[in-house]
Order: structure tokens, then C-alpha cells, then sequence
């Protein structure tokens, strides 16, 4: 759910963006009291997400411009079909246009992205990681779920999640463990990034509440995950995460060994924005 | 030239989106007396872009970090090189790691694929466009030369470009290259966006400085800039942009025709985010 | 157009400076449901501009205010008329008066000295510079439009102005045009000052798209005019700004001159305070 | 004593307006490497304010800027004097010059206008009004402090004034007296405008700490302040203020009836900038 | 009057405090387009203290949730009385709920807290002082007159308190009292605390407006309050404050001295938060 | 870890509240080059907390301060022992007195407060909850650590916690455990608030990760814990937590029960300011 609380901000800084010294071009040539409606389409198949967004942006500019929403979030829109269609003065329909379509652009293009990954793996979840773009974490966060998949920690006080320089500089993972379990909130569970089998013992010597599975091979992954179910399925043995080296083709074969998560950096640092047209018309 | 002043806001604010609850897993394991040295390693060949942001985001989050610049804005790394190394608490490197390299990759990323658009075109000018990411517009078109191309109008008060709804608005492109140089300061060109052979006549007829051929084949283009020729080189008679269907294999040929400047939305919407890890060492 | 946008942050900041421990007067002498209307009424002829920021000055304070125009943006208020009406709670009239008027009385002046630049210049463009009022610009340009003159560039970023000093650090003109090419958007003009004849030669020779003659005496105007015609009218030869030491009373001999723009540091940083009174009624 | 923690943002938001989208000139031009220095030097008679903020746009833009104070706050400089120094990259000092130079012609203009009234007042008390620019209250009180004038409130919560408004909205002097002193802190005087001399009746009536005699003539004034004096001087009868209708030139007929404090709102909505050139020299 | 150009700043932050990542709950169990009531219900007896605040958090989140006022402020709500009633959204009342009753706890709190010590107090002023939470100043206050006691300074610059800080840097209460009465506005009255009926008697000969008698016992205040009294009753004499050591229980004996106002640190920094219940129904 | 990053803008709001018109009476009495230290005294025995929050107000002021801890963050201070010293301008000191003791004072107590539990309940987890002060989580959040209590969640993005209206509105436990499962990252653990042991039953059957026994008598809690412990202990059976009329005295009798956590809102929104002097001596 994005709250305007939330999105004002970050809205208002990319109106700023684009907006602040005018627009010369509109405020030239289209008369103030000249209205139009104005129809977001798709250019190819994409999944609908950021239709609050998009709507928001014309909003904020102008309250007198209102939205219809003619596909829900998360449904497919086929090519030429109109996900959204604002009514308002000319004037800040074009002014506005830009804007809201690099949010929807980007929004469409991850939740489309997630979506293929989530229909891959059907019987596992699929997640996001934290390398996302700066200042727009939270609304691809939210393009991820409208896509399908899934959130991992939202920022680096929401979950413990220990890394390689945290166990070398902790003195090793059963440490690193204690210590994180001390200090965290008893809501948080303790994920522990794994390199090896070696190290996987370790981390379920420290009784880590989630092993990730770092950079493996899809063989030692499934060893892996035999030996944690050796301990039991969650909670009475860890959930299991695979991490790096993930591409949509590797999916069913992740999947087929058993994991319970994948994530994947790839669902927000390269997700192609999506192609989607700003079309105007007289009112 | 990407003065704090400007980056501070931005990057406060990526700090805050990770940072703002804290780190509980590197609060627990990592001692504050720690110190480390970190490097910046690209996993590939990459245009180096973004030092100064990278060095930034640690020195707000704690101003004992120091910064070395191993290779120069613009440079390419190879595969293994390091583009920069930090030095300070290990907390510290830790907690900033994930926000400092999701702006570094993203530019990297940017810088990188403008390389490779200039390469090609040598001879004309490649420009980014407006279809920036919210919020980081400054930093990708900063990218964007490093990488060798150019900016295009940074946003809608710098200057005019009439498109198609301006010129219905205006009633025809005479009129609205009238109106937009009557409201436009002095130092701006008016530049207008042409479909047809058609359209370009009138765009001559308005004396537009400068003319963008819009999603034209090949052939259209060359007759479109023969015709421009016609009436002069600039200042004599128009720069001529094409701008639609651009992609990296097709520069060649639109270089070929003479074209002055080719503006390119993928530079920024669809760079994929350079890869880079940050290794840390004791210090 | 002032979008609310780009107001809002303006306008709060302005009513933070003022309100921020409440108006002790008001809230203790007059009842919160007591209703009234004030006019906005001018004490002497003036350009009437600001409209939109009076009204969204109540609008923030107390969304209940309403607003009536009276007389439009750019008209002349003879002494005694009323430009402006607002309606709601007393308190809030009374709490927001002064901001509004503070904004009102600058905006107006700067358009009422605009409009007899502009009248005096009739067939030459009158244009502000960047000596504006720090954090009210866009206030500030939009009232030099409204009064019938024109903006000169919006800020460092939005155009190319060479100065003496940018020329010594290049080692002269015809390199700082070409590095100021290179780098600047092709949407930009390069405007190169010149104090004396012979930099002008040199500016003609780096075929720089408008030249700014700085406190030139009127004679030497005409002689740099003529020489710059000898090229050719703009496109063609340079567009012919000057600048430096201009008054109202020397307006007219200037545009005898045929020169294209004039550009006054004056009408921002020197434009008087309109005198507007608020004058409250019951409702 | 303007601390930065007050001036930051106020400059980051002026710098910002000017540099957001960076210099296209001087990055072009200059050379990042290049070092100079820049003396702020008067271009006529002027009383110095506003040191403070002047090094302090430069410092924000660029830490490595240091500066020298040639005058101190409130000397007069002579024409042609050097008022700062500055000195640094040349790049750095080019981009903020223009922003410098506004904050300080304004300060310096206010500065030089309080001295003049304060001069011609010597007995009496000169002070400013709320009449100030938006968003800059706190500099250009510091500037009639600078010149030798005094302020008056600082805003709507730090002291009362019942003016006309209040005084019908609470149904007469008295009342309003009483219910102001009643809401506001026992550190606050309770001020009363009056225009007439049966209001200053009603105002001594209901023991009013300030009287504030409005746009009354000199000979009014004199039978008002006797009548102010009959009841005892401060802090036994009212300090006497007068405002409205009052110039430089009517200051000494003023001070001559013995009034306490003359309000002059053009102070700091009238002060004409002080001109001030910042001339760049090789380091 | 707290308007909400002031709340919302406050307001935005404590939201985004809580709301940033969205409400995992909330999203995953209620469904949007389920409506409810929600009625803010005293545990105990308390004064009712900042319905506006509680109605604009839920309105800031969710502009559909309308707003009832129960109980007027100021008045006494009994344990189990509804003091205001939102309908809306279930799922906005619930992401909002917690914020809304933070703020409200604590406004509740220091009014029911103030009116104990006003009504204890009848005959003599009291006040908070500035030892407010940090960032809820003018909550707090606003909180304070709402339980009727009064308010001091609002802050550093808007009255002038000396301290025996002050004084020994100034040389004495005499120069710090000049010094002061020359800096300051003459809307401000000069308080001086003291320690002794020594330095009472140079506060006296400094013509202080306000004596401020710092943590005497109650005898010495008698004759404090005695030796200003023979100067004359305020304004003839001084305003006489005491402050330190104050409790409820000591008001009785505090008042009966006669003393002016007694300021109340305990008023903001130690009133304990109401108890008020969000209780949820069908709409 | 309390980075400046996050700090800066909560302690620049709070010095704006004070200081943003300036400081009348110590840039009246105190001369600008007169040094000073002083020293934070404890009134009473306290947990020393917030050295850093302390310190960087100072230095926010005015850099030139310097900073001595002279008891370590967590430590006991007895009475009259020094915690602090800042050593500066005088007018520097006196500036930020009130903001930074206002800071500590609320960080002290808060910590004193945790401390008393935490050694109550030493084998159980104290923690806090969400009813923190607006604007301050960050630093009570702390502040609880510093005393030696845990953290709760942060906010209502950073764990599942399911209450009563969240299981109506879900159509009972069951469902609601579901869908906040599906919804929420791998790393939360789902919570269920219940009140009676039929609830209980029913957030076993769901498999909640952790119960939160609401305001039940300690004999129901210990059927309740021999409940859950029949499942198993922790992670094979839920962990247990207890809310709700917890007092210090009660803590024993519920950490006999063998429960895991006790949370605790007193621990912020009831804690006493600590009474801390700054005490100024000649530097």
C-alpha cells in the first residue's frame, strides 16, 4: 500500500526535477483552459503496477486532474491496451507527462520482470535483494509483490543478515550468531550467508534461523539442502536461500533442488523499463 | 562537476533509506575500533564513473572514512582492476557498502554504454534524453558524459521542444515556433519534432533552430537532412537530431547520413547496472 | 505558471518564518468562528501580478479561504482598486495577512517596473538577469513576464554565458566558445561579453550565437551593432544583447541602436515594494 | 550572531537554485585545477553586513575556499574598498559568486539604509517591521542590527500587537488588552495601535505597555506623546512608538517630539541593493 | 491555534517513522475496502488535549477518514468517555493508529497535568518553561494552555532571560541588564534571575522587568516578593517569577506568598502519558 | 549506533526550535572570543546515555567545540559525577545548553529506566514498543539498548505483529497467520497478539513464530507457557512473550514463569527526564 505520506516526497522531488523553472514549451503554446484526456499504453505485454503513482504525479501538480483505472494492478495489459487514463487541463497533462511516466516505465518493467521469475518458480519464493535504486527502494519494493515475488529485508535494521566480513570479524559464525541474536529483536530471524559445506555446518552448529547458499553449483546446492533437512524442515531446520549466479533459465533447475528462496538482485537493478506511450486526445 | 551541495540531499536521503533503523547485523559482530580498507573491483570492463559520489556516501555516513581514486573518471577498468579504495572503521565501510555501490554500478553502468554509443558515432553527437530515473536525473547525465556523449535539455524550463500536442494545441508549427520564441529566453534554440517530409517544410518555414526527424527509416532521414542542407549548415539553417529506433547496431548507418545529433532514451533507462564488488581487507 | 509544486515549499517556508509559535494577538482577541473578507487593494497604479501566490498563501494556512480574482495578472489596478478578494475565518485572514502581502508587494513591483522597461523598449527585448532575490527566482522571473519583459537564462545550468574570467582561463575567446560547444546541450546558445571592439572581433570569429556588449557607451553600441549586421542578421550573425549601466531614462536611445535584447540587473534586485493594503470586512 | 545552523538552509536552497543543474560555462572554461583569489569590492560608500554568509557560500559550494574578513561587520567601506577575500579553486569561485554577491548587496543595502536612519535618529530608536523578504527575515534583521537600527518583533508568536482588526473582531480596546495579556507570555509587552487621540485614551485606559501612534501628523504626535508622558515614562506610562508615513527626511522633525521608537517598514522592503563587484585575480 | 502549515511537518516525520515499509500486517489481513470507526476512549480521567493533531495524522494518511469531536478541548473526558471518533478505512485506521495515539497520550498528559497545577495555582500564573521534547515544542505548549496554565518564552529569541551565566560574563547584573535592554526588542520585557536578596537588589537597581527568584525556600521568597512590592506592583515595580524546586504540593504555599508566576519545568519534561484506547468497530 | 547521518536532522530541527531568531541575551551579555567549558553533572545516580547525541549538538552549533566523555555510554553515573565536558565559545555553550540537555536528560532517564528492568528480569528479554515519542524512536530505541532491554520491532514494516482487529478483519487466526506469511519477508517472524487460551490454541494451530499473551494474570500466563512449551521450546515451539500491565514490581513473578520476552511501553512513554546540569566554568 503506498500511502501518499510516503510517495509525496519522492514525487514531488522528481515534479522538481523536470518542473521547476516551467515548462516553456507548454506554457507557450497550449492555452490554459484547453482540456484533454490523456491514455497510458502498453507498447508490448507488460504487467500494470504504479497506477497510484502515475496518478499521484498528475495530482500533485494539478488536483484537477482526475484518474480512471482501466486495468487493475497486476494484471497483464496486452499490447495497445490502456492501463490508465487521465482527464484534465492540457496544460498539465503535458507538463506532468514525463514524470509520471518514469515511475510507471520503471514500476511495470520490474513488476513484469518479477512476474516471470514468480511464474518460474512456482513452489518456491523468489525475492528481491537491498540493490535497489537510491530514493526508489520502497516503490520497487512494491513492483516486486505486484509482480508476484516477493520482499527480502527491507533495509539493514529490518534483519540480521551475516555476510563473510561479518563472521571474520566476529571470529566466526558461531559468535557472529550469538552476538547477533543478542542484539536483535526477537522478531528479526538470523540468516547467515554460507560459502561451502563446511561452512554450512557451522551455521547450523549456531542453529541460524536461514542459510543462504552463496555463488554454488546447483550439485552442492542440493547437498545442501539435504543436510539442512537432515535437521528438519522450518522451523525445526533452517529455511533455505540460494543466492547469486540466478538467471530466469536457471529457475526450474533452483527450484527442482528443493529451496525454499530464491532472491535475486537482477528483479530491481535490471529490470528493463517497460515501453509505455502517453496518448493525448481532446476532451 | 557534482559539488556536495547538490549530491548531499541525494544521498542523505539513500542513507537514510538503508541506514535509518541502523545496522543490526554489523552493529552486533563488527567491534567500532575495527578498522578495514575496502576496494572497488569491476567484475568486468567498465567505464569508471562516479567517484566522487562513491567517496561521498562514506564520508557522510562517517567523516573518518578516506578515499583513494585508483583510476580516473572516464577511464576503463578492466576486469579485477579497482577503480577506488575507502579506508575507516570496518562498521563503517559495512553499513555504507550497499548504498555506495548501488550509485556506483548505476553510473558505471550509464557511463559504459554511453562509451560505447560515442565510439560509434563518431562524427555526430549522441545526447541522453528526459527519461531519467526520479530523483538521480543530475547524476545520470553526468554519467553520460563521462562515458563521451552529451545532455540534451536538462528539463522543461532550459529549454523549448515542440512536439506533436504542441503543435495541435497552437493551432500548426508556425504558430508555435512563434509563440515559444516569444516567451523563451534569447539563449534557447527552438527546436521541433518532425514526422513527415511534410511537417519538416513547415518546420523550415518557422525557421526552427533546430529539427528532430522522429522514428523515421533511414532513407526519410537522408532526404530530410539533404533538405535541411539545402537551406545551410547551421547557424545557416538547422541542426538536424533524430531521435526513435535507436539502437547501438544502427549508429553506423545514421551517422552515415550526416545527422548532427542522435538522442537516445536507453543510455538512461535501460543501462544495465555495471558490476562491481567491494572487497573488504584489514586495514 | 506557478504549479503549487513549486510554490508550496516556497510559500510554507515563508509562513513557518512568520507563524510558527502562532499569532498571539489574534488567537487571544478574535473568536475562531468570527467570518470576514479582505481585499487586496491597490494605493497606487501598479501591474498587478501574484494572484495565485496571495491566494495559496490563505489556501496553505486555511484551505476553508476562498479566493476571487479581480482583476487579471498583467492588468494595471488604478489607485484604490481592488485586485484581489479573499473570504474565510477572520483568524486566518488576519494570521496569514502579512506573508501574502510580503510575497504580493515584491511581485508586483518587479512587474510594474517589467512593464515600463517594456514599454519603453517597444521592438527590443527587455530581459532580467540571475541578480534575483536568493530563494525567489521563479517568483521573481515570472513577475518580469507579467510585466511585458522577457528572462534572461534561469540559472548556471540552463545556458552559456563567457565572461571575462571564463576567457582568461581558457586563453581566450575562440577557445572558450569551442570548449563551451563541446560541453553545453545543442539546445543551448553560446553567449560570449565583450567589453571592447577588438573582443568582439574575436567573438564574431568564434562564431559565438549572441554577443553581450558590457557597459558600452552608445556610440560604440552602434559601431558593434553595424559590424555584427555586416555577418548577417541572426541567424545568420549574432543575436546583440547589451548590458551594463542601463536606466529607464536610457532605454529609448538604446533601441535606437537596433541592438536585439537589453538586459536589466534592475528589475529584480532595484524594483520597489508596491504599496497594497488588506483591507478586512465582515463577511 | 547567525550560526550556520540556521544559514545552511537558506544558502543550500539559494546555491540549489543557481547550480542544480550545474555551470555548462565554467566547467567548460576553467580548469578544475586552476587556483585564484576574489575581493568583494564596494562600488561606493557602503556600511559592511553580511561577511558571515558570504564566506559561507562559498564554503558550502567548496570546503576548500577560505576566506579573509578585510572590514569588519558595520565599518564603512569606502568606494573601492576591499570588504573579503576569498580564495580557492577558480572553478569554485566562479559558481558561487552570483549567489554570494545577492545574499551581500542585499545585506549591505539594508545595513546602509539602518545606518542612515539610525544616524538621523540619535535619541531615538529606529526599527524594522515584519515588512521583510519571505524566507530571508533572519539576515535582514541582522542587517538593520549591523547598521545601527534595532528590531522590532520577530514574528506573530514573539510579542502582541492589537491593531485595528483585532480591536473591532474584540469588541474594543479594552477587551483586546485584556485578552491578550491574558494568552500571552508574561515576557511579552502588550503594543496598541491607535489613530486617534480618543484610541490613545482607550489605550491608556486599559494600560497598554507600547502605544503605537499610526500614520498621525507631527503636531498629533506631540499631543499624543505629552498626554503618554502625563501618566509617567517608562515603565510607569507606555513606551511611544510611531510608524506609517515616515522617511529619512521627516526623521529629525520625529526625534523632536520625544517619541521613543520610530517603525520604518522600507528599511528592508525598500533598501536598494549596495553595489558589489567581486573581481577575480590569479592566486 | 495549531494550524497545519505547522502540524504537518511533525506529523509527515512521525508517520514516515512508523509507516516507511508499509504495514506488513495490516496489508496482509484487512482488506481495503473494509470500513470501520474508531473511538479514541480514556482509561482514566484526563483533559482532553489535541483532537486537531489526532484528526490530521489519520487525514494526512488517508484523506477519506473523516473526523468527530466528542469532547470540546480543554474539557474533562471521565475514564470510558469517547473523546473523538474517526470513520474510514479500517485498514488507514489501523496504519495510523499508533502514531495518532503517541501524539495524543502525550498531549492528554501535559494537559491534565497543567490543569492540576492551574487549578492548585488560582491567583498566580503558571508556566512551562523550555525544557520541551525536542521537535514538540509547540505541541507542548499549545498542550500547557489547553490545561490552563501559561506559557513562557517560546524560545531563545523571543524574550531575554538573564542567567548567572550571563552575568558574570556582562560584569554584573547592571551592564547585562543594559546590554540586554539595548539588544532587544522593546517588545520584550528583560527578566533577570537571582539567587540571593543580594543580587535581588541589583536586579532592582537595574530596572529588570522580571526577577526571576531560582530555587529559593519559601521564606526568602516572602520577602523577595516583599522588597519588589515596596518599588511598586508591576508595572511601577517588577513582574516576580519564581522557578526550581516547585511541586504540586507547593503551589498552595507558593501562591500564598503572592508571588506573579511560577514556572514549571515538570510541565513538559515529566508529565506522565494519558492512557486512551483505539477501539475498533464495523463502520 | 547513532550515525550523524541520521542524527543531523533531528538535531537541526531541535536548534532551529531555539535558536532560529537567535539568542537576545547572551549575544547581548557574552562577548563572541570569551572561552569556556562545561560540564554535564548528574543530579541523582543515572545511566549515562546519549554522549554522542550530547556532543554533536554542540558541534552542529559550532564546530569549533570540542568533546570529552568522561563516563562511557551504559555506565553509572553517581550524583555530581561528570558524564560530559564541551569546551568552546561561551555563547556557543550557552546557545545549545537547553537543546542538548534536553536530548540527554529524556536518553538518561530512558536508559536509568531500562536499566531497573533489565536487572529485574535478568534471564527474560525486556523490551520496548512502538509507544515511543514521536520524531524520537531512533534514539529511545537506543536508548533502551544503552539501559540493557532489547528492541521490539521498529516500525510497522519491520515484523508481522497480528492483534485483534487484524484477526476479525482476516476472519480468525488462522487466516490471518496465512496471509501475513504469504506477505511478509522470510526474515520476520509472525507474532499473534492473544488474550485467552482459546486464542492460543488457535495461533498454535497457525504456527506462529512467536505469542504475545495480552494483559493476563500470571497464572493464566504460566498455563500458557506449559502450553507452549509442550509444543517445544523455541524454534520448535513459539516464543513466548507477555504485554500489558507489566510494572518493575511485577517483573520477578513473570520471569518465573519462564516467558522469554516482557515488553514494555512505560520504558518510553513513562520514563522520568533525568536531572542533569550544565555547570560553566572559565575555559
Amino acid at each position: 500500500m503506498l500511502t501518499n505520506v510516503i510517495l509525496d516526497p519522492i514525487l514531488r522531488a522528481a515534479l522538481d526535477e523536470d518542473l521547476r523553472s516551467g515548462d516553456l514549451t507548454t506554457e507557450a503554446c497550449v492555452s490554459s483552459d484547453r482540456l484533454a484526456r490523456a491514455e497510458a499504453v502498453a507498447r508490448h505485454e507488460l504487467v500494470v503496477c504504479g497506477g497510484d503513482v502515475f496518478a499521484r504525479v498528475f495530482a500533485l501538480l494539478d488536483p484537477r486532474v482526475t484518474f480512471e483505472r482501466c486495468l487493475p494492478e497486476g494484471a497483464f495489459a496486452a499490447a495497445g491496451e490502456v492501463a490508465w487514463r487521465v482527464r484534465g487541463p492540457a496544460q498539465s497533462l503535458l507538463m506532468a507527462e514525463r514524470v509520471a511516466l518514469n515511475f510507471a516505465q520503471r514500476m511495470c518493467g520490474i513488476a513484469s520482470l518479477a512476474r516471470k521469475y514468480a511464474l518460474a518458480a512456482a513452489g518456491a519464493r523468489v525475492t528481491d535483494t537491498r540493490k535497489t535504486t537510491p530514493g526508489l527502494r520502497v516503490l520497487e519494493r512494491y513492483a516486486v509483490r505486484t509482480g508476484g515475488a516477493h520482499n527480502h529485508r527491507d533495509n539493514l535494521g529490518s534483519a540480521v543478515m551475516i555476510k563473510d566480513n561479518h563472521i571474520v570479524a566476529a571470529g566466526g559464525i558461531g559468535t557472529a550468531v550469538e552476538r547477533a541474536r543478542a542484539r536483535a529483536p526477537h522478531t528479526s530471524r538470523i540468516e547467515v550467508e554460507v560459502k561451502t559445506l563446511a561452512e554450512l555446518e557451522q551455521a547450523l552448529d549456531a542453529r541460524a534461523d536461514i542459510v543462504m547458499l552463496d555463488n554454488m553449483d546447483t550439485p552442492t546446492i542440493s547437498l545442501a539442502i539435504a543436510r539442512c533437512r537432515s535437521v528438519g524442515r522450518p522451523p525445526h531446520g533452517p529455511i533455505v536461500e540460494v543466492s547469486g549466479g540466478v538467471t530466469l533459465a536457471r529457475i526450474p533447475e533452483l527450484v527442482a533442488t528443493g529451496v525454499d528462496v530464491i532472491s535475486v538482485g537482477a528483479l530491481t537493478h535490471s529490470a528493463k523499463a517497460a515501453d509505455i506511450a502517453l496518448e493525448l486526445y481532446d476532451a
